[in-house]
């Protein structure tokens, strides 16, 4: 079969967001999530092991359980929306998918904050706009000429690198605003995204990694270094690297501007200035997932202070250039790939700061070559701080196959570990039913007078046989005489 | 035992352009590709099976046949004429594995082939020539000196990078021609090829890639950047990054020079300008493989028009620079390494307009520390495409032992997916018959009054011993009675 | 559990230097040299076997014996010493860690060779030693942070990075010495240590391979290229690349400065330029292990010959700079990773060679972005040099797991090579009394007058329990006759 070791790892890379396991009895996230409120057949099940003053607050919980139910439909990763849109018109997936796309680069898979994030997209720059659907777009389709796996395409997994790719072609062209042309490479180049992913992906998954925005980072790159600042048809924006010593004077600092530097700082991870428009991406963080909103305020206030703490020059921290990077770094580390414990949230802000500094690093190496940083940054340090190995077992990085947003991850790291309790308890109960049961099947033994036989060890083929062959041979022996050669050839073999 | 891990993965890497199956019965390629023809006793096996109206044709067929057989006498990879040479004096057998290494650049595992190229390069200049034949052999004999796979270094695999890097370090030597002092590093960075190569393939064997030409490009670039343009013994010719807007007039553009870019784009592979060179490589080409031939040309076509599209220099273009790594790309793509389809002859256009874009890219990045692209374009190109995975099977990637040209290969792949059918139709019937069987000897037992034994599912190690235990219990209880305990012994392990 | 895969990998990676295998029996090193005079027990043990004329120069032996064992308590690892420490202090245990980890540098696993090169460090430049210092402790501190393997830490293997990344950030640092901030940003890049070794190790465990000092190369350049020359809180030296011919004439070569440069190339390794400093490291190195201290002087001088050769600025020769990767990189090669063979110290000669050139490659890259080459060149060169796979046996690579000093290592290949002697003596011997006890058991089964038995192949489980069941068929089917059922049971399993 064609590349059957390969396609073993891509389906659990690719299908990081969506939760295809067939262990998982409920298909609704709310029933996952609120197991006791949502499904009243589990409830009495598990009322009969453990809850008996459930009845005190049930109507509470019930009111608890409803709202939850009715929040669960529109935020997480809209996964009973998600299993509607199976049965639609192949167009309106396709838009379900771009919408899941665009939300995929803050790794939210969920369609509503993919809208609201288009809409703070229009309020910046129409054009840009523009370019980052027909990128997704592009990006999506590609995806599914080249037979990709279709959980992870529905899941936008395949056009949140077309979302960058297009955008940002659009924002370091130099051509100005609606240059109708670009469309052309943009295309192309979102078209490559799957191909890239693919191929990267073949990669990480023997590290059980995913390819973050890495796929969106070679092809930006290579678009603009591959034309260029002197280039006839697309010329690119002029990056230089910087020759002289900034003014750096500490009481021209604009305290409010830094401020509004952390909204902006998660704007650019579209390479949007606009604060109202980083304004409008909180808000479809916080729709899909609180902790995700919250690490990214974190990460661009870190990004922020790390710039002030690197003398870099005010305009740059302003502009948000500090902040994109540690705000995608922070959601992936806290509570995204590792399920959220305060260690990990710790590990977080760390490897935002470790990401601030990578990122004042690559962006001088980068400029060299006229390139931005692009989001480079943010992917190498995630994926060192995700190559970690511990001996601590409050750090967890989920599987990748498991992985769908921070509060979900997080039920289910405590899931496992109520589970690996519980087998342990059983475990330890069947060991000592087990000796019990030894010591009575020994006592009867002896009392009919068969000693000896319990010294063949575990019971393994052999010695089932050789127990086997000996209980007949005890029945024919004593007609016969038993054949000693039998036992010998099994112990040569054992 | 030393490095046996990597023994494993290594052989497979470096065999990939022979064919040392055990379980491809004849040595003689050509009877592999027409099996009917060139092997009587085959034939007349096969006639049995399905070929009853053979007759009709067979004249034809015979001198079809031996035409054919006359052909793969120097067609192909010359299997005979290597099986040949396995027994003949030591230094013919290098300079065999020295021709075949010249031809590898292209993919082509040739002798003929080889000397027509250093035939070739001899007209383009013969200072190049020699170099390129001193590299040739100090890369093989390196390889016999560290005892690297002794099929691989017949194959030339061990070769070609060396003819690179010996050509190449002539053609960027400031110096001038004939300057002796050259062929000490020549030598140094061509007795380093090996190492190169062994290191490179036990990484990329892991995902079972070749290593392609990134050990010439490695060395080569680590000749250029550790002497440089500055340098007192060994200058390099001095290359700068672009600073100005190219004057492109296409009122300027000469057609004649445009499709003469195409032979000289593959003479580039070589870093040949001349057109006549190009012409001859074509031939060279043509002899062993005529798929290789068309995707050559088709690869340096798409260059030149990828040149175009993006705004370079004509004269550029006219130089072939923008067409050698298109050309190896798609040869590389185009049936070598994946089994040619349709679908894959559009994925190695694909890849050589994605191959021009990249070399775009890398030239301008390179140009920046005075280096020239290389084919670092073509090796990272052709690794991504290599690594994509597909739901289709349409696009089958060969097992690196099994690639050998792109003829054999699609014979290989299309034996496969009969042997395949042909499996599954028998699994089919097997499957048929054996429920068949099991229905009767259900009845059978059940006419013999056996019932309930047929619950034990499938027939492992275990339920077998029960069984014969079992019957040779029946037997011997009927006299004493039987032991219970034997079947829960089974049925616990089970 | 978390991480459980990479948990594998990297036990072995991190405990290179220590000896904690549980299949060797004597916890002291010097027993394990020299187990014949050490070890009573084992003597005698021996002695039965082999070594009858032993009695004659026993005296001799037992007073080389004792130096070797007072020797053995300060040189090689010092594992009895380290042993005894695991029960002090916790502060001096983490002060043997820190000495460790500064001899860790050199692949020496020492704190004695630590506590001479923090003194060679203070001759050299305090400020720089401080700085050493402030680095390894940092990153020992952080690494038990996170929870990483104990045994690595205490072997110093979280430290080597910390020191060079504290020193060399001190020796790079345009802001000249005591400027007291710089221990913020060395203290927070020496703590992230640990994070990059972790991450590294993961990849490079795959390999089979150490992680070397890639993250210091990694940590030292992010901080030198995110500050740069021109920054106002921490500028870095302004390195830029060649842009003219330099001025080499070989009458004003100093042959007193070039031999000097040997001693100051090893001092390099440290950053230090002081000869005698060099000369204090090469003690430091021979008290623990005098294949290294050989080999880095042997890397020192290929690395000055390679300079010359490749028309460097005599200056930069004389200063060392050519000369400290190749000792690393000769150093790694000659016995530390590889058995020490003649084939090996080859090879580690060719290795320093190709180390040198890639040095003055990287150095000249690097300098693009205003960087120094730190010991890139070292790290690649070594790790290409141990990915080599060969079919000779005279080149083994030593499981990491198994790597502690050359001398030891050569002893645990001599060893391994007489245990698979024994081994295949053995086997040779049981071969032949197996086909002894065949041939015997048939003749006395032919005379039994049961054959055609013996056909039945090897004697697998089917086998037995067909054979075992015969057996009692025999004895029973004289009563009944035999059910052939049973034999074709097992037949289609087979």
């Amino acid at each position: 079969m064609p590349g059957t070791y390969h396609s073993e790892g891509i389906p659990e890379n690719i299908t990081r967001f969506l939760n295809i396991s067939p262990t998982e009895p409920s298909s609704d996230s709310s029933k996952e999530l609120y197991p006791l409120m949502a499904n009243p057949v589990k409830k009495t099940m598990v009322e009969d092991n453990k809850c008996h003053g459930v009845t005190r607050s049930e109507t509470f919980h019930r009111i608890k359980a409803k709202v939850f139910t009715g929040v669960s439909y529109f935020s997480g990763d809209m996964r009973v929306f998600g299993e509607w849109m199976k049965d639609q018109f192949i167009l309106f997936q396709i838009l379900d998918w771009v919408l899941r796309g665009a939300a995929q680069v803050m790794f939210v898979n969920n369609p509503i904050s993919g809208l609201i994030i288009f809409g703070g997209l229009t309020l910046q720059n129409r054009w840009w706009a523009l370019n980052g659907f027909v990128g997704t777009l592009a990006a999506t389709v590609s995806a599914l000429i080249l037979r990709q796996n279709r959980g992870a395409i529905a899941a936008g997994l395949y056009g949140y690198n077309g979302i960058l790719v297009g955008l940002l072609m659009a924002v370091f062209s130099d051509a100005g605003d609606w240059y109708w042309w670009l469309l052309l490479p943009n295309t192309f180049m979102s078209m490559t995204c799957p191909i890239v992913s693919s191929a990267l992906g073949s990669i990480n998954s023997r590290w059980d990694l995913p390819v973050f925005t890495l796929p969106f980072n070679i092809l930006v790159c290579l678009h603009m270094v591959a034309t260029g600042h002197y280039n006839n048809y697309f010329p690119q924006v002029l990056i230089q690297p910087t020759s002289s010593v900034p003014n750096i004077t500490w009481s021209e600092l604009d305290v409010a501007k830094l401020f509004r530097s952390i909204p902006v700082g998660i704007g650019q991870v579209y390479g949007c200035d606009n604060p109202w428009t980083g304004g409008i991406f909180i808000i479809a963080l916080f729709i899909s997932s609180p902790i995700t909103c919250i690490h990214a305020t974190i990460g661009s206030a870190v990004g922020m202070v790390s710039g002030l703490a690197l003398a870099a020059p005010f305009d740059k921290i302003y502009f948000g250039l500090w902040g994109y990077n540690c705000v995608l770094a922070c959601i992936a580390i806290g509570g995204m790939f590792y399920a959220l414990t305060w260690q990990v949230h710790l590990l977080a802000i760390a490897c935002a700061f470790f990401c601030a500094y990578l990122g004042s690093a690559i962006g001088n190496i980068m400029s060299t070559f006229g390139l931005p940083a692009c989001t480079w940054p943010f992917c190498l340090s995630a994926l060192t701080f995700l190559l970690i190995t511990s001996e601590t077992d409050t750090i967890y990085k989920l599987p990748l196959a498991k992985v769908t947003y921070p509060e979900k991850n997080l039920w289910y790291f405590w899931e496992m570990k109520k589970a690996e309790r519980a087998e342990k308890l059983k475990k330890d109960q069947e060991e000592r039913l087990a000796a019990e049961e030894k010591e009575k099947s020994l006592q009867k033994r002896q009392e009919a007078g068969v000693p000896g036989e319990k010294e063949l060890g575990p019971p393994d083929t052999c010695s089932v046989t050789v127990e086997a062959v000996e209980d007949t041979q005890q029945d024919a022996s004593e007609m016969e005489g038993g054949d000693e050669d039998v036992t010998q050839h099994c112990s040569t073999e054992m």
